[in-house]
């Protein structure tokens, strides 16, 4: 963990810590020593420990919706199915391992849920999963996208959830079809 | 909190400290103290930590699951609607105020990521999410009731986080009526 600008390293610092030990685990100090940055870099960074939480809750999201918006666009030319956006989601986010990090963005929504000042930071992330999975429908031609769209996020979380939960793999491209494609 | 016998007081407290400080608070000390039992008695009760995890989720969940089959029965002599199921488990699943104790099984659930002796006790959660919700899709004539069960529920579980997150109020009558209602 020494690649990166001190910011980048302290900021994947502060989810490893939080994917392993909880949000209550992240000190200045926790964290210092893990970034391998001193104790002034961090507080130069950020002044405070909730402007830490916020940039690295924020920094994990526009990381993972860019990514399937790539991917996406790299799909569409070739003519992207309702099918084959479920079973790209599944991969993404259904299949990546559940690293410690992967644990950290639940654990920062529930530190939302304790600390008021962290709740735009997660309004826009559930926006930009929103915004992503509207671009992927338009371009699908699924019909009232912005509609559909929270509904499928939460699918998604939620089977993400008990996925990490139970350790058993979730059926997420079935479910995202199930809200797709009308019942026959 | 001081009703109820020990062991209803303990786990009582073991949810009230991981909603307000996290999976990480969670020592015999403090939980002796806020259910105001011996440490001995703690150790009677529950011989390892993941015991005590491990029970106050179970606890949590039984009593949910409870309280709505409950209430669908309730309603069924009265000829409940899907429309009328849905804002039934919105009133009861999204409503209820979020206190600390409300953020405690998400938390037990990412612990369960951290720690595999929490796993099955997870399963067996969602499976009693998925075995109510089922009751309630058969009562109701919803054809498919144990295929779409577990989509419904990790929609309502990830619309329940999305409003520990961010604070607003989900829609989550709509959401399962999305998944219920063929499109037209």
């Amino acid at each position: 963990m020494t690649a990166g600008t001190a910011r980048e390293r302290i900021l994947r610092a502060v989810l490893q810590v939080i994917g392993t030990d909880g949000v209550a685990a992240v000190t200045n100090r926790r964290v210092a020593a893990d970034a391998r940055v001193s104790l002034g870099s961090i507080t130069y960074h950020f002044p405070t420990r909730t402007d830490m939480l916020r940039d690295a809750l924020l920094g994990f999201v526009t990381a993972e919706t860019t990514r399937l918006t790539d991917l996406a666009e790299s799909y569409r030319d070739r003519g992207l199915s309702v099918a084959d956006a479920a079973a790209l989601t599944e991969r993404v986010v259904g299949d990546l391992g559940w690293s410690a990090e992967r644990l950290a963005p639940f654990e920062l929504y529930i530190q939302a849920g304790r600390d008021p000042a962290l709740r735009q930071a997660a309004d826009d992330c559930f926006a930009a999963y929103d915004h992503l999975t509207v671009t992927i429908l338009d371009a699908l031609g699924v019909p009232d996208a912005s509609t559909v769209a929270p509904t499928l996020v939460a699918t998604v979380a939620g089977l993400q959830l008990r996925r990490v939960a139970t350790g058993v793999p979730q059926d997420i491209s079935a479910a995202i079809l199930r809200l797709l494609v009308p019942a026959p």
